[in-house]
């Protein structure tokens, strides 16, 4: 077993959602408790919480306590309300296709079960939350054991962007393989980059490394390139924010320069992610909607100004790698390898299972 | 002629040399009096003042202000004091060869007239240095002219780091030729790299392309091959810091990305540079020694902590890009297309002709 995470970046108790701040870290640990919807929107929104199986999470929660609060009419006015509440939750974060996932899943929950009382109903949207946080964590378990097969012995990593403990319920998607491949020995180094705008790498992957006791070494973005040439780097491993049904992936700025690299130094590149991020409602990449954020995240960080503010800026929040330049992505049920549409149709004409049995 | 910049990197006046201070850019316009070889050597160690061109500048300025104040001697005892002023000069920044180039034109000068009085030998260091300086503001202008010329209509540009008129005498190397290509109204847009970690780009060339007019957009480093993806980018264009004999070129970490996502999107890449980038006695980049900095610069932002400072970092100041990926070197005696080995060893056969009639 790896070394469990001392921390829970998700908890619900006593009717409260508990999340880490993430824009605390990695100078203290902060634990902020969420009481309702619009609280949950805004933590969203500003990063308190991230990763996508983690916003997903966070947005389920969410939605039980906007529900909450809604007065006990008849099951047509509560639905669309409910509906009206999970619209809103899902504009925090459009691009993140696991929020949206998770919104759905609730609303159909509640929608099967719509002969029940409103106030039985509140208690379902809670409990299908609570289930798809506990799913989360055995599907990141199953990722993990999944990926380290593909991990040779005395490998030296390259991520980007976090996708661990914090991303997620438990151990994380990327760095769930991370974390098993080291459990397993064969983890020499971890290449860890910075990931601007927002640094997610330097102030949270490090500190989920440092926890866990792997060896790091951070690096800025464009000094991967410079690993690659000098053969420091044996495979590299991204999350993903939306997987298209052709394979084409978003994920976090910068992980398409990862990839056209990593084909132009014959380095494997993987995504590792839950089959809740496919999207086969989209056919290519071209369809995903890029997020574009708030120009001061590139003009200034933490709050402090490196440039001007009125600078013309151009910050999108995610890229697209196309589906040729993924060597295979990492699921919680097995590894998937071209040609990803024929793959993902055979899964997804099938019953889809949530994860393996643990 | 291109608008002139309203700013002057550095300017020799009453025996002293002025410099901005590129620290507090884009802020506030800081000009600092340095008056002994030390405040020059901590100049150029802290990137006060920056940029291969402008550190051979202030080099040889700095190596005078360090012979001025010696004894009156015999000229034995007086060389061998200057070669020791001039490694230690030397030992600021050791990747830029423009200024063990600049240091060791001050002592040959000193040197072919060491029958002239120590007193006169001073003054030759002087005017050796204005020389310098002087001749770089004209191969300034001639690269970019030349290549402007490479430069098509509607142009978008990328570029990283900072190349213009505050690493130069004026105008600068690859900011000449954006310069130049604008003046000739050719350029639609320029991309600039944010460049991590010490943010030249957003800070310095944002405001060199501000001052000059050119509209231009900020990216974050990893955010370029997104950019080239969408067909964004038309060309990029970066200086150099030191050239091999066979075209290898070293330059701001990040270059090399930006060459391997340039072959990548079929975009052509140039680098701009003097002459005196080019160091014939290296045979390949391989023998090219990459200065390592402080971790600070990458776990802190613009002198704030993101990150524990204790972490494990990797920080090379530049990294190397093989002469296969460069379309062209563009210097101020004109383009130089492959084989560069071959080009270069027909140029420095022949007398080097310091620059163009202008």
């Amino acid at each position: 077993m790896p070394e469990k995470p001392e921390f829970q970046s998700i908890t619900w108790q006593d009717g409260n959602l508990q999340i880490i701040d993430q824009t605390f870290l990695p100078d203290r640990e902060v634990y902020s408790q969420l009481t309702s919807v619009g609280q949950v929107w805004d933590a969203i929104k500003n990063m308190r919480i991230r990763g996508a199986p983690a916003i997903g999470i966070a947005g389920a929660y969410g939605l039980h306590l906007g529900i909450n609060d809604l007065h006990e009419t008849g099951f047509g006015t509560f639905y669309s309300e409910s509906q009206r509440i999970a619209e809103y939750l899902n504009s925090s974060r459009p691009t993140a296709v696991n929020l949206s996932w998770a919104l759905k899943r609730v609303l159909q929950t509640i929608y099967s079960q719509k002969e029940k009382p409103v106030s039985e109903l509140k208690e379902i949207a809670l409990q299908t939350a609570i289930t798809i946080h506990e799913e989360d964590e055995r599907m990141c378990k199953s990722i993990g054991r999944h990926g380290a097969e593909r991990v040779p012995g005395n490998a030296s990593i390259l991520t980007h962007c976090n996708t661990g403990g914090l991303a997620t319920a438990k151990y994380g998607t990327a760095f769930s393989v991370i974390l098993h491949a080291h459990q397993d020995g064969k983890v020499k180094m971890v290449w860890v980059d910075e990931t601007r705008p927002m640094l997610q790498g330097s102030r949270l992957t490090t500190w989920e490394l440092d926890k866990a006791g792997i060896p790091f070494t951070l690096n800025i973005d464009s000094a991967a390139a410079f690993l690659m040439q000098q053969n420091k780097v044996d495979l590299i491993i991204t999350g993903a924010d939306r997987i298209a049904k052709n394979g084409d992936t978003a994920n976090k700025i910068g992980t398409y320069n990862l990839a056209v690299l990593a084909r132009a130094h014959n380095i494997p590149f993987y995504i590792a992610a839950p089959y809740s991020t496919i999207d086969m409602n989209l056919d290519t990449g071209d369809q995903i909607d890029i997020e574009e954020r708030d120009p001061s995240e590139v003009t200034g960080f933490n709050g402090h100004q490196a440039a001007p503010e009125k600078l013309n800026v151009y910050n999108p929040a995610f890229d697209v790698t196309p589906h040729d330049y993924i060597t295979a992505i990492i699921t919680e049920n097995g590894v998937i390898e071209p040609d990803y549409t024929e793959q993902f149709e055979r899964i997804f004409n099938q019953k889809i299972p949530n994860s393996e049995a643990l």
